[in-house]
């Protein structure tokens, strides 16, 4: 176990009908007039914005709605609201919606508070010292967010896709409805499957103190999604299977599965970014072309990790037949797994390319990921 | 998944050494005199008090020193500590020993800004509502108290031990550091792996809702905690396996190995209770007791899941094979698993019995748990 500072301040609010509690979670904490953060207007024909509107009402909490965000978010929106937010002096920000909503929800945190250019954050100019308190409810289960202090949003001006983090950015309260998250359609169901994994796999394969007890926990959370991905498909319905889904999202990527570790890198996601920030596919339709490609580029750098990979999750012998399962699993529940299917252009690819090489040098990883290595990468994801 | 709330804002600080930072710790929650709580005077002559002591020095925190705490910590010396505290003026509580220290000083905590009997807060008569901040340095991996809301107590005038709990009782740092706890002899060694396999089987074997993510999540703390045992026995210095020892210590009772889950019940504890109440046996050896007998008087109530444990955590199929394996286990490791070993006389057995209904009784489990029933678990303990 490498030494490890934890903390988690989040409070999880999971079950149906949770997000009709939502005033008065935010009255706890002394709220008295947020900004809602949404995505599409569907969440006023499902009758969940009422249903929010009504419990803040109830607890005395005023309130603007800011809609419009949509999957793989943009810094334009992150500032209008931040412009509406100051305007409307508010004290609070409630995302409703799924990771992309929240990630901007922490960047308006964090900006509305700031005096200079909220990007700052994301490029490491400046460190997020306060920001009013996130809330949040999820209507898609896939980042993590709900219960990290972290967020990513693109600048279409750059092409940059990169992070924002805060000591305070942990959601005060994430509102877990397994029932919401039911009409999720079933491509992002597979994407969010493809997502969930590569938040597990990214430490697993690249850590180089990788404690015993953290292996098996995050084993744990990539066949929780395996198993569940497969009875959502069949019945979307099914609450069990969709919280169980939904928790293993949120352990993915809550902390623990770092704890103790060491040496770990985000390659995957260092190079979806690239994919999602030149050609605007779903996150985790890129990941999930980009996680067999880095698999089989990466295998001999840490072999008896993919053989454990392949023995843990697939009940299969060797790296190859473990990376090859995932990608057969992707393939079986729909998720793209080669850039043909996300119709990525040579001419994009090219671009793609040279924004990951950046993305490479602005993360710190570019000795390893020189612009050879992440051709070969693609060339593997042909 | 059943529904629930999670909260755990305790922060882990995690490595050799971290105690030597004790003073920037308490300083950052405004800490200006402690009450350090601690057992036997070792950690004076191990040199741990002075560091401690330098460290508060150097951030400027006053303190006093109240030592003397024993394993099943009793309520009279938590009252001596708490008039110590009042009298001195202390603004919070720091526990520099195993699980028995910080359960107390978490006592002394509530008790010092409650003006009745502390002792009202064990038994329902009242609720904490306010407590000073708690920190602590772990010397023994076992309860998990570093990272939860609780701690037991034994009033040894009516030989009730029982717990308190708060909404703000968790810690507000705990300090881990394996290196420090390689000393533990090996006794405290193999009662600690018991006590820790005790929590997490508590709500595996009960719950009537037990999510498949929860149980894969409790079979990798079981897993980690034989493995780790096997290899301290063999060297204690091993901090690897230290580290991991006591990182599931912490996760087998932090709330994650609950949340989802419903229906569930302590019976070990309670009934090892009055085992300790009355015989003054260290917990975890009462518990490799209580553990198989309980098992196999209980195993028809929810077979599945005793066939479950036997083939994941031993490979083997039968309720009663997994039973047996665990009993060998505790054998092998040397941690009793009979009255006799304990040395429980047939006069103390009656008394003891008659503890654990009352127990029963005050932890609401007497419509299961009879004076017929844990008579049966006791026959079985022989």
């Amino acid at each position: 176990m490498y030494p490890f500072s934890f903390r988690n301040p989040t409070r999880i609010e999971f079950g149906v009908d949770k997000e009709k509690n939502i005033g008065a979670y935010m009255q706890e904490f002394g709220v008295k007039k947020a900004l809602i953060v949404y995505g599409s207007e569907r969440i006023k024909q499902s009758g969940l914005f009422d249903d929010v509107a009504a419990s803040l009402k109830a607890h005395g909490i005023e309130f603007v709605a800011f809609g419009g965000i949509k999957s793989n978010p943009i810094l334009s929106k992150v500032n209008e609201a931040i412009e509406i937010a100051r305007q409307n002096g508010v004290d609070s920000v409630l995302s409703v919606g799924g990771g992309s909503c929240l990630d901007s929800a922490k960047a308006i945190a964090a900006g509305v508070l700031y005096d200079g250019d909220v990007w700052d954050f994301f490029v490491g100019k400046a460190v997020v010292e306060k920001n009013l308190p996130v809330f949040d409810i999820m209507t898609l289960a896939a980042t993590g967010s709900e219960m990290n202090n972290g967020g990513v949003v693109m600048n279409e001006q750059t092409q940059q896709k990169y992070a924002i983090n805060g000591a305070d950015l942990y959601p005060k309260v994430s509102v877990i409805n397994p029932k919401l998250q039911s009409t999720v359609s079933r491509d992002y169901l597979v994407y969010s499957a493809a997502d969930i994994i590569a938040h597990s796999i990214e430490g697993y394969f690249t850590a180089d103190v990788q404690p015993e007890l953290i292996n098996m926990q995050i084993e744990a959370n990539i066949k929780t999604v395996i198993r569940t991905t497969e009875i959502l498909l069949e019945n979307p319905n099914d609450l069990d299977a969709r919280g169980e889904f939904a928790w293993a999202a949120t352990m993915a990527l809550n902390g623990l599965t770092y704890v103790g570790t060491h040496g770990f890198s985000y390659p995957n996601h260092m190079i979806e970014h690239a994919l999602s920030a030149i050609c605007d596919v779903p996150h985790g339709a890129g990941l999930s072309v980009v996680m067999p490609a880095w698999m089989t580029w990466y295998k001999d750098q840490n072999r008896p990790q993919f053989e454990r990979f392949a023995r843990e999750i697939f009940g299969l012998q060797t790296a190859e037949d473990g990376i090859a399962a995932l990608k057969s699993w992707f393939d079986k529940i729909g998720t793209p797994t080669t850039l043909s299917q996300l119709g990525v252009s040579d001419e994009q690819l090219a671009a793609v390319i040279d924004n990951a090489v950046q993305n490479a040098i602005d993360w710190q990883m570019s000795e390893t990921y020189t612009k050879a290595a992440i051709t070969k990468v693609f060339d593997l994801a042909k």
